[in-house]
């Protein structure tokens, strides 16, 4: 690893104090199979609602619902009711942001993800009363108590069970949608605001439940949204010091960081990730006009455009591979060589706009040259005239990830780009989109050609579903058509609020309001 | 509960420093099915011994030996091997004191005692390296530590598992035995010094894997062996100020008490137990010649007594009743009258000798005259001439534990109570003897009537047989003939490492050196 511990110590420096607040649950639910429902899971609210006064021996359990989307740390006071405890309490605790975490056996989990995700814990309590604070830190709605065992000399009873949530997005620094917002679009811009606040913690995390940690791809669209809400400019910053102090070998940035024990940059490495930290400098200094920030992280991300183009073939083109070496969406047949391709230009293109801000006429002649040469050979090698798309890879792929990356990179003529995007709905092609992050990209484009109709009918179609199907937060993968189905193996273990879907918000308040 | 909180806070202030001392494991082992090793399970030492080298991935597991019975905490060190840890680490780690409980899963037990005593713990890790210090105490010498879930990015490797054992018997206390004492006796010996010294915390625990509490049954056998070995007069002293400054509403002495989370007396009410407040005030005088201590508490113990003749019917016999209303032994069928009987005598006979010393004429006069009614009563009553033993209830029943008590008690002629424990062996009735602390009383009996050889022939048939079944503490429960039983219904629950079973020491020290 290459590291800059002046830039660290910078990023360490700025580790915001977090917001917390004491919430109590709402209800006591109870959930039932039911086909209907998303997922087959139906929440209902449980006839006896008392559940602080409830009596529980062996096998008794209730579930409590706070209401919302929480992170943070679960406090429980439990007392005996009897007898003196003649032996310890064994209590499972069944933590979930969804009513399948509680409702399916974690012991049927299967995917590929590791186990260790999912939030249960066994106590032993060898005194009551007892006041536990769990020291990890959960992501939840929902928590199932069940008492393992008492003995027969006694039962317990819950005084209190609460949760102290915490985050560094401060919601009273969010402006209030006009009064002209409708309820629907108000809905969607506040469940997006709540996803990415609880994903503000001491870093712009993906996903509070999972993975916890700092991802270059989604801070890039975290980031974008927060410039238009909460405006945490110093957690971005913090951000970005931690990706540019703590890099991989050959100068490029890697894809994710870890915080703890101490601040360690993750050994994956993906194109497009690299290159989106000319990306997410841009965005901070258009947001913040920072320009200390820009002079010092400059010369890295110029790196990363270097080493972007050193992967260019004698054609121009990003050279494809069979690893996984851009990211671009969790499709497992999608070719990415021509959305890398994409997001080489896009980002070229930002870093050309901060070399000329910093007055640095020798790279910008650089630069313009590689976006000459990138944007030409797009459009020379990568389009197929006869099918009216770009082809991706030697197969010549057509996906939706190709067109909407190289619309955003804006090779071809503004009406090519909207005719493309419109092509791209009438024809359908069979390698298609699987997350929000892709869905981002393909609504931005549509923004970005004017189509803004179908960008928000997309929208409505997307997260107004997930909205229909119960989010409280949005989520890491969603595909409408088949509910059930993750890339993990398991819906147990997919992220029910996730970074990159957290953009309905910027969408709203930068193109429809 | 009848509080006099001068005596709780006299015995709270006699709370003593634990000593401590860390210790690490001696050796990997295996543990294998054997039908001809104790209990079913053979342990073996592992050809592979580099454990803290060793790297574990998912499922992997291995087995600790700490090469002696320890009680206290466990603290480990574990790191991750590989690229960083992309999620948490779960451990589980299985905690016993005998092979048993580490091969046999816990999720098989179906005993009457809570499930919660199974020493196991879930733990997810989610920042690596980490020093884990588990905040219960356990008791054990196996650990059995399984890695349940890592990711495909790492593998954990453990860097130390210590435990930092406690007690408040200090070994330094003990005088060797002799040198002439033989190696089978010096064995037994300190095996049962380990056991006292293992129960001996903030109070004399019965045992300090269940039940970690203060009973006075096993309280009176470990302070008559603390006096011949570590004599930590104060901590008995703290265990009687605790028995006498809480106690049930008619002012009898409970069975037990538990120290948190505040000193309280449990609701157990046994006639046997109450009365040997008065057996233990009466040893614990013997041995230390507390005066002060003994006239603080004598009106406690003399009102134990008033309350065990209360008991009497007009013939002066224990009434009998068919609740758990005294304990003498945990044989089910096991009628307790004529063995109270034999109890309410013996601690009469003890406090008669405390009134003198304390020159109370008197309650003297009123002991001496409840000695001689229930004596002839037992006589006159309980004895079947024809059978030539003590009956017991309504059903006239023969068991070991009568005769025992009421040779104990004396009330037959010096030669007559050696002739009828010689009948007892010739005869033996089919109410036998269940734990280790009815073979106490048994052998008790023994070197009492002068029968020392018996005595130390039943001591090596007894503890004896649990050293040859690998005994490193002596056992709650035992049964040379069915080394299975347990009357728990699980070999998993019993506890081997219980107060009531290291009374050798005593009898060693007391009749045979």
């Amino acid at each position: 690893m290459l590291i800059n511990q002046t830039m660290v110590d910078k990023a360490e420096a700025l580790i915001p104090e977090l917001m917390t607040s004491v919430v109590e649950p709402k209800s006591v639910v109870e959930i039932a199979a039911d086909a209907e429902a998303f997922q087959g899971w139906r929440v209902e609210k449980a006839e006896d609602q008392a559940w602080k006064e409830r009596v529980l021996g062996k096998g008794d359990n209730f579930i409590l619902d706070f209401g919302d989307h929480l992170v943070g740390y679960v406090s429980l006071k439990v007392k005996s009711i009897g007898s003196p405890p003649d032996a310890p309490l064994k209590l499972k605790l069944t933590i979930g942001e969804m009513p399948c975490e509680i409702a399916e056996p974690f012991e049927t989990y299967d995917g590929w993800l590791s186990s260790s995700w999912l939030q249960e814990e066994t106590i032993f309590i060898d005194v009551l009363p007892a006041e536990i604070k769990l020291p990890r830190r959960y992501t939840f709605r929902y928590i199932k108590v069940e008492v393992l065992d008492t003995s027969k000399k006694y039962n317990v009873s819950f005084e209190q069970i609460a949760c102290t949530a915490v985050t560094s997005g401060d919601v009273a620094r969010v402006a209030p949608l006009p009064e002209s917002v409708s309820g629907e679009w108000s809905e969607m811009d506040s469940i997006a605001v709540k996803t990415l606040q609880d994903c503000m913690q001491t870093v712009f995390e993906d996903g509070p439940k999972r993975d916890r940690r700092l991802w270059i791809g989604d801070l890039r669209l975290q980031a974008q949204a927060n410039y238009l809400t909460f405006n945490n400019q110093e957690l971005v910053k913090r951000c970005l010091y931690l990706f540019a102090g703590m890099r991989l070998p050959d100068g490029a940035v890697g894809a994710c960081v870890f915080e703890k024990p101490h601040a360690h940059a993750d050994d994956t490495r993906l194109y497009d990730y690299a290159l989106f930290f000319v990306a997410c400098l841009y965005d901070y200094y258009e947001a913040s006009g920072d320009k200390e920030t820009l002079e010092e992280l400059w010369p890295i991300a110029m790196e990363q455009l270097e080493i972007g183009v050193e992967r260019l073939d004698e054609r121009g083109i990003v050279r494809d591979d069979e690893t996984w070496w851009s990211f671009i969406d969790w499709h497992p047949e999608l070719n990415k060589q021509a959305p890398s391709q994409g997001v080489l230009i896009y980002c070229l293109k930002r870093g050309l706009e901060l070399a000329r801000t910093l007055g640095l006429a020798d790279k910008q002649q650089y630069i313009k040259e590689q976006i000459a040469r990138t944007a030409e050979a797009a459009v020379t090698q990568l389009w197929d005239e006869d099918a009216g798309f770009f082809v991706s890879g030697s197969d010549r792929q057509i996906s939706w990830a190709s067109q909407i990356w190289l619309v955003l990179a804006d090779v071809l003529p503004a009406e090519d780009n909207a005719a493309l995007l419109e092509r791209l709905f009438e024809e359908q092609p069979v390698i298609g989109m699987t997350t929000p992050y892709m869905y981002h990209h393909l609504i931005e484009a549509l923004f970005t050609v004017g189509s803004r109709e179908k960008a928000t009918r997309q929208m409505q179609a997307y997260w107004g579903e997930m909205i229909k199907d119960g989010a409280d937060t949005f989520w890491e993968l969603y595909n409408p058509e088949d509910k059930k189905q993750s890339p993990y193996g398991s819906n147990l273990i997919n992220s029910y609020c996730h970074a990159w879907s957290c953009t309905p918000t910027y969408f709203i308040r930068k193109y429809l309001i």
